[in-house]
């Protein structure tokens, strides 16, 4: 008789910084995976979502893959303008087609605005159903300090799990 | 005959940080859940732990059921001065509560001061009470750069794992 | 019959951020376990080599055995100038010695050079070798914002898994 082997899961880690878009060239906001209307955008070859830009950072970290540069970078124009969302299911696909499952992918954002809990259900739906696989989003200030404190931009962190497919 | 079904764990991330308070308006310092006499304090809605905030914070994210913000923000009165340790107790009730069991959190702060090292089993061993969990505690420096450099603020970050109870 | 128990792993977390060195006091520049020539180097009690660094500081930090002042301070002289790979080989033996056996590891930094992609998987290959398990490392920016964004510095977050040894 058999037992199971044990399942090793592996941490990824993943970071994206996105500065906002000059006031003279306007972008819309996401974040999250969300559109955020009435809210000052931020600048970036896609659309500039670090929540989502993270959590696809964070696979990639988690399976020795790569990076976001490598998969999405400024060499991939077919990726120019490509939504965090559309990023977050290609990268899922990429790493399940390297062998792995995904365990669950956890974002914080560091942010003056916008304020999140209200909408905090929808994203993780929308980035949830992207990676097929549990993804939650939580948001902080850094108490006025700092380029996030500035205003300057917004920060993202998250982590994820991903573990040996059967 | 049925073998146990693997263990999945689920990983959290989360960060905080708070300022020095005003020297006009000077504040006790509380970090990893001690107290540092003689040390300039930090502001916050609660005691501005940043420890036992991230700690908290990590595990939410862990979770998927929010975050301080959520739980204990400022339209929870109640929680107005609470301690990052009662904060970090409550937290941990929250999570179990929804189904989860603790594995552990890892917290590292980043600050030029206090000296933490004398004082780390102290800190581990109150944050781990409150938890229920081990809860390890680390810090750095950066080097002089940010804001943490420049001795404006301290900042932390936390990950937890957690995993379905029962 | 019995069933091998759930194998329950602890998560860790390191940053380590060190600052460019002087323009009159050059020095190489170590990063990710590669020295990396014609680059400006970073200040450092060791080589400081950030990835290396924060991928020892979170095997610490995921066992709980104290961090990198502890083992490797500057009142530890014969560490003075030592490799990041020397002591990200040095940190896995102490963890393995406290009875832990590490999954992975995975590190981001953050910088706007070198470009990393074309020299990742040596690097990657360096780090595994001294840690005896699978490293990941990936590269950012922030965007132009904070110290990194300045280029005054390099910062590196890492998260590393580890579980009890057999």
């Amino acid at each position: 008789m058999s037992t199971n082997p044990p399942v090793i899961p592996r941490t990824g880690i993943g970071i994206d910084v996105h500065a906002f878009a000059a006031e003279d060239q306007p972008q819309p906001l996401w974040l999250g995976g969300l559109f955020w209307e009435g809210e000052r955008g931020l600048s970036g070859h896609s659309d500039g979502d670090p929540v989502a830009h993270a959590a696809a950072d964070a696979l990639f970290s988690a399976c020795g893959v790569g990076d976001l540069g490598t998969h999405f970078g400024t060499d991939r124009p077919e990726y120019a303008g490509a939504s965090g969302v559309t990023l977050l299911a290609e990268a899922a696909r990429i790493v399940r087609a390297h062998g792995f499952e995904i365990g669950n992918i956890a974002v914080q954002f560091v942010a003056n605005r916008p304020k999140f809990g209200p909408r905090r259900e929808e994203s993780q739906r929308v980035l949830s159903d992207a990676a097929g696989a549990p993804v939650s989003v939580t948001a902080t200030t850094s108490d006025g300090l700092g380029f996030t404190g500035r205003g300057e931009g917004i920060s993202a962190v998250a982590t994820a799990l991903v573990y040996p497919a059967g």
